[in-house]
């Protein structure tokens, strides 16, 4: 067996950088297509602001075997698509019993989650709050302030993600939208179609 | 499949408690038997606050399947035995492969490690710290400041814990002890034994 350093780190704020992370990848406004409910002003975002980073994953990823754990940093930009808010694309483990943890460190946000059968629950982010996500729900972060948002993940090291599962359902039962109040609230997906073996839109709590 | 629904909680300071842990347990004080070098100065303790509570761990286990994780935090009271600061008990999990994660959320101390072999890693925990202890990696957390020192921990859910491997060996190679300057050094712990297949006690780095 191979013994694998101990390893100390931390979170630089506002950036939301983890320092010394051993993998980053980013995301660009331009490459969420799909995931707004407006598409006109999706593309009318693209023009303008195209190239921007939406988000930024920072992580440790020691090894990806069984039993050990990856951590890291989410941190995503504020903004919206026609009241939608910037979200990150979202997945559901490929592993799908594997759970998450997902704690806030800055920012306002809400952890957007959703059963295969398509039971809905958002749970609110702010800093200090730990948002647990057990095994077989699709997730995703969702900013609804006005600064960054930044999450600090905690996963098993094998549970791998399922990026289309969200696509090919239309997206999710859920859009969170700004409630014109410096406020979010749920609204229904119209393009939402459910999932593989059902054949009416699942409901939303 | 049993679908678990998703939680929320924070973290409640300074008393590290976290809000709506589905369990909770606690070390007095007498309970650390055996844990410091110095006998005489422990009971001496015991005598005058052995009823004292040592530390505390409160924590979300939704279940113990492999996939899932467990989280929560400790909280361990300051002081010292001799010199020696106050620590948990310690343990490595019995499916030894298996990573955790802490991070400081307040006070001041230290994540003492070990290899089976005896190869020591002692890293700071202050606030904001996140440290990754490896698969195979004993581990204890160590007060070194005058406040609680509050971590929060996740790992995997049927990592398990063995805690006898640290008594079964004398401790651990190194204690943790006031430098005499408000601050904290590693000496060597004259009553280790080093662990089964080795004949002699192992190197401390």
């Amino acid at each position: 067996m191979k013994i694998v350093e101990p390893t100390s780190t931390q979170i630089v704020l506002p950036s939301g950088e983890l320092m010394g992370a051993s993998g980053r990848y980013s995301k660009r406004v331009s490459e969420l297509a799909g995931c707004y409910a407006d598409h006109g002003a999706f593309q009318a975002l693209v023009a303008l602001r195209g190239d921007e980073i939406a988000y930024v994953v920072d992580q440790f990823a020691p090894k990806t075997t069984e039993g050990d754990l990856i951590f890291g940093t989410s941190t995503l930009e504020p903004g919206d698509v026609a009241g939608e808010f910037f979200m990150t694309r979202g997945h559901l483990h490929k592993k799908a019993d594997r759970s998450e943890i997902y704690q806030c460190i800055a920012g306002r946000g809400v952890m957007l989650m959703e059963t295969l059968e398509g039971r809905v629950a958002a749970i609110e982010l702010v800093p200090g709050h730990i948002v647990y996500v057990p095994p077989y729900w699709i997730h995703r972060s969702v900013n609804v302030g006005p600064e960054k948002l930044v999450t600090l993940f905690c996963y098993p090291a094998d549970a791998g993600q399922d990026y289309e599962i969200i696509a090919a359902a239309g997206g999710m039962a859920s859009l969170i939208v700004s409630d014109g109040r410096g406020g979010w609230r749920q609204a229904p997906n119209l393009r939402y179609v459910g999932r593989a073996d059902r054949t009416k839109p699942g409901s939303v709590e």
